[in-house]
């Protein structure tokens, strides 16, 4: 049991550890924008070089999938556990800049914050990896435990690049579990392990119910209205109070899969700052995390059609555009239910209605991971004697599609640690993470590798 | 009767006639754009110029209540009927300009129609007025009635300098019978007199549910989306296969004032490039023209909310803005209408979402016209004898605002006469009046003169 060397070490080079990822935060690494591909390229040199110095060895950039996927281990004795950290050197726009307290890539520390662009997401979160890895070598010499890391650039635009690099490099990549970092704990004073992700499918339908805009005068009345058909199609799609779909099937293969611990409250302070009723309808109030973790959902998440300037003009409208996601739940089928509810869509509409449906290929199968394994067990630990707080299991809401990638190919048991508090503002202007929130990441990943 | 007289000097002045309008639409006075502002006082002064030119008298242009308001009159006696002419010399914009076949005011004759912005709407039409005085008064020295000549330059922006011209000026207008060709024919075959105008109401709704938009995936299920409460509302408020209109009370004080001849034809040669089924749902095809002359409506005219750029995001929108109008149709009174629309919107939304209503003082009573009268009966009988066809009586779905204000003011007759066709791209590209519409017109406006 090395990890008191390593927690020492920790203690006397924290300093040093902000200084480095606040070097890594002034990166602008945003990959949505192709204005920033040399910081991507930057920001990927960058991780290989800390790489080499904390230690790890077998440094390669993989260039051909994308933006450089970049890998390192250390491989201590094939006997011994293999654990594969995953994180994104990506992260997301800044826009609306000018709601940014600080400039988002001019990293600043104030009332114990780290604030910048990918301060949580996902730059904190793989030092957090780095870092425990640098304590253990660099106090110790070597690892308990064999470990590889990819850190990848194209996370925050789909990880397309990963599935292709994950087919080709299985051997590369064999582990005994996989350590992600990406989703948050369950607030900022309750540490947790994570047991699921929802998957994710994205439809944009665009109809069209006449060749041209009609004057609502001239045959209003006569004409049909698309924004009327679309409103009732979306009002047979789900109930807004209750937020229950009612597409016939939709929660067919669903599965309980955790028996859920209702007496956890609602996070109210961190989200009466929405001033939103909570919409919980006939619900009880313990309900409220059930629906956004293990619950299926539909959600338009825009709407355009007709006109939307300023002031007043007279047209029945004749398209409409509509985005609308679902998030899935382990055992809901991205592909299955792409046709379900684009066949309920259509079945909703005129026939002579042209109505077209985009899936972008978006879509990210639901993960739900094996809570009673001794990774996961060894993480609760590590995070309860970090934190000296008993350690809540929840899930989580959003996706991380290659995750699920990750599974079906190494069937291992995948390790959900969130280290930042969800309300860090990551996707965000004033993106943070918590200072003590990174220390307490390192220290966990330190206990976790002696713990397994 | 000396309408053979005029008629003659129709036939021998008609191709200056043509020379007269095309040097007027060659005029771009667009009310809309402040940029046009010189033209518009430029189509002023040729108003001006011409009414001086046919022999018109008084001719005043009144300068204080927005754009010019043209004044002119004819008084041949006291105890003659005195019939108030009502057009307007301001245009509508020409954008799309490239789907324009010929540059919007260099007027062009091709087939048979004279093509421009305003050829129909509304300086073709009142040409007509003016070109049948001409013919009257420059072949028989004097007319058969009295005469006078309102035109106004911004019927295209609501007319708003009208209703305080009105009230200044009762006794300059005051008139036996008001004449108005600003709504189409039935169609470019079917000559017709109008016996209705709809009203109008305008709503922009702007709701709010949350202080934020919302990640799908981290709350999505568990708050409030503004998409699905307003569709829901919308939903409630119409039937968009029958376009019936669902809100209670809606239909409380529509009067049956039109015994419908059901026999007409729905104008599907017209129609059909719209590719739009007619939404007549059970109704028998005949209903088409009642639909849209002599029911109300509610039409929404634009939505947006949420993420309308290209491509996924995944966010649960916190606000959303909507437009809606309806058409009132007689006895219908506006103010009322906007209350009941209003607050069954209200009434149907959460009463924590922030709701705003905006009407733009955007209203129009409906006009109802009295079919009986010897001046409406006088200008089916010109028609008749112009087109030699029998004449039918219709209603149109649109609005002219200020001719409610005339009609409760004077209390006389208002004669609704369409000259040009239905399918003559108003307030569209290829804008166009037909040569013997124009023709057609003059004539129509002679016989009339001599009728009454």
């Amino acid at each position: 049991m090395s990890s008191r060397l390593s927690l020492d070490y920790l203690d006397t080079h924290f300093d040093q550890f902000i200084t480095d990822l606040n070097e890594c935060l002034s990166i602008p690494s945003i990959s949505t924008l192709p204005a920033h591909n040399k910081d991507i390229i930057h920001c990927a040199e960058f991780v290989q070089q800390h790489m080499r110095d904390i230690g790890l060895l077998n440094i390669q950039s993989f260039n051909d999938y994308g933006n450089p996927i970049i890998y390192g281990d250390y491989i201590v004795d094939d006997s011994l556990p293999t654990i594969l950290f995953y994180g994104h050197y990506d992260v997301q726009p800044v826009d609306p800049l000018n709601l940014w307290e600080i400039p988002p890539f001019e990293p600043a520390i104030r009332d114990g914050y780290i604030f910048a662009r990918g301060a949580s997401d996902n730059k904190g979160m793989f030092f957090a990896h780095l870092k425990a890895i640098e304590s253990y070598l660099k106090s110790s010499g070597s690892l308990p435990v064999n470990v590889k890391f990819i850190i990848e650039g194209e996370e925050e635009i789909g990880s397309d690049c990963m599935f292709p690099f994950l087919d080709d490099h299985k051997e590369l990549l064999a582990n005994d579990a996989i350590a992600v970092s990406d989703n948050p704990m369950f607030s900022e004073n309750q540490p947790s392990v994570c047991i699921n992700l929802r998957g994710l499918i994205y439809l944009e339908v665009t109809i069209k119910s006449m060749n041209y805009d009609v004057h609502s005068g001239q045959l209003g009345g006569s004409v049909p209205n698309i924004i009327h058909y679309v409103s009732t199609l979306i009002a047979d799609m789900k109930d807004p109070y209750t937020n229950k779909v009612t597409i016939p099937g939709f929660y067919d293969d669903v599965i309980e899969f955790a028996s859920f611990d209702a007496s956890l409250p609602v996070a109210k302070d961190q989200l009466d700052y929405l001033n939103a009723h909570y919409n919980l309808g006939d619900h009880a109030n313990s309900s409220f995390f059930d629906n956004i973790w293990f619950q299926p959902t539909l959600d338009c998440n825009g709407i355009i059609s007709g006109f939307t300037d300023e002031g007043a003009k007279t047209v029945v409208p004749n398209s409409l555009t509509l985005k609308l996601s679902c998030r899935l739940v382990p055992n809901q089928d991205p592909r299955k239910m792409i046709d379900l509810v684009s066949n309920f869509i259509r079945s909703k509409l005129p026939e002579s209605f042209d109505v077209s449906i985009n899936d972008f290929n978006t879509l990210a199968s639901p993960l739900l991971t094996d809570i009673n394994s001794s990774f996961i067990q060894a993480a609760k630990t590590a995070l309860k004697e970090t934190h000296n707080k008993d350690v809540i299991v929840q899930g989580e809401g959003g996706s991380i599609p290659i995750l699920k990638g990750f599974q079906d190919v190494f069937k291992t048991p995948i390790v959900l640690i969130g280290l930042n508090a969800p309300n860090d503002n990551i996707h965000a202007p004033n993106e943070r993470f918590s200072i003590q929130h990174y220390r307490y990441g390192i220290e966990t990943y330190i206990r976790f590798l002696d713990l397994i």
